[in-house]
């Protein structure tokens, strides 16, 4: 049903306008919590809960791909999956984007081992980005591929968040946001790849149906983590047990 | 049963003793097949055989490497463990062991696009291989390691392996022992890391002996690889319909 609009996705120039379509439509960021972001809106502790949930994002980013690459027969395709862990892990003296994304929470005052421990994550946060890991784990490559393409639409993103957080909030510094700037670069190398790998081998109308779900699904899995976020920090839907907590956590749990 | 032998396994000396005696016992250089292989003793299309059948096992060996990432949320666990992909699949300019491996089956006159195609390859080698592959993506992380610690023992074969092939095989030349004197200083690097992952993360007598049976399913792992090859190439049991014939593919299969 879902998918019916999209049409009968007859070629690759047809899926690749539904991707969009897609992104410009359900991309996260049109969510309101992003709107705030980005527009120096939200209070400290709230920017707080954002950095420490979308970390789990971010922790969970290579796992996903060593799934994706655990079940990939094709060495070349291998080869150009394996920058993706690289960029998020890093190995030898390149520190890696997750270490860039835990200075961004130290420099929000929040202490680096509390990040880690995901003590004060939201549960929904969980389950949104474990379906996601899931998701690359068990279907088809082609669709696992699918998945990564919400980075098509990442550069803008992050154009809008890098001046945003700058601008909007008197505690963002520059050195904070390095995460951001690095994945400026590194979003449309992995974007082009993906897209060009679905446009080829998404040759079948089913197939290029099954590709634009996947998306949709990737959407809403981003789209979710945001939900939770809003309704937890921002219209006050309450905060769930043992989730983070600017108010009380400030003294214990935050970094001075 | 089989592990009563190895005792209580009280602590991680007990355990270390126990991995080495499997060793010493299990470790497929003391298979008959490798035996004749590093003594000159197997004709060209046999040792083709062995390295057709062993190419199955090195293309599967990035995939199970990812397959450990892609369940490990421990990120300086990764960044380890990382660096085999790095070893097999090679990344910008390395070529990786693959890619070495293929040199070594096309020095053989083997068509690296008919080793690849994986045609050729013995069903028993899939099936072997494949279980090795379902069991670091199956059982628990510290299995997964443990399955890794075949390495441990892999410098002596390769020492055995080097000058037996080069002595033993006149079509066998110093380049295309590259893979195993990359070998030499990449296994024990991680055997090393491994063993004292699973001395330090199987503390209790019921880790320590799946750690210890970890191992002695890979052991059973490799040995049945050799099995097949054995059976089909050497003994006369009989080369499965489809499998690589060393005296009709000569011809058409094999490069110039």
């Amino acid at each position: 049903v879902t998918n019916a609009r999209y049409g009968a996705l007859a070629d690759a120039d047809q899926l690749e306008a539904a991707l969009r379509e897609i992104g410009a439509e359900r991309y996260h960021i049109h969510h309101p919590f992003h709107r705030l972001l980005h527009t120096g809106q939200l209070a400290k502790g709230q920017v707080q809960a954002w950095a420490l949930n979308r970390y789990y994002y971010q922790s969970r980013i290579p796992m996903k791909d060593a799934a994706l690459l655990s079940r990939c027969e094709d060495r070349a395709l291998r080869r150009e999956w394996l920058v993706r862990l690289l960029d998020h892990d890093g190995v030898g003296d390149q520190e890696g984007g997750i270490v860039r994304w835990l200075r961004l929470c130290q420099g929000l005052g929040l202490d680096p081992a509390y990040v880690q421990s995901e003590e004060g994550i939201l549960p929904a946060t969980k389950f949104a980005v474990d379906a996601y890991v899931r998701f690359v784990r068990e279907r088809t490559l082609l669709e696992a591929v699918a998945s990564s393409l919400t980075e098509l639409f990442a550069p803008k993103i992050h154009e809008e968040r890098i001046p945003g957080l700058l601008k909007g909030y008197s505690f963002v510094s520059e050195e904070m946001v390095a995460y951001f700037r690095r994945r400026l670069d590194q979003a449309p190398r992995d974007a082009g790849f993906a897209l060009a790998y679905v446009r080829e081998h998404a040759d079948t109308s089913e197939k290029r149906h099954a590709v634009a779900r996947a998306l949709i699904f990737k959407c809403d899995v981003l789209w979710a983590q945001l939900d939770a976020l809003h309704h937890a920090y921002v219209l006050g839907g309450g905060i769930p047990i043992g989730a983070f907590r600017p108010q009380d956590s400030g003294a214990g749990r935050v970094a001075a």
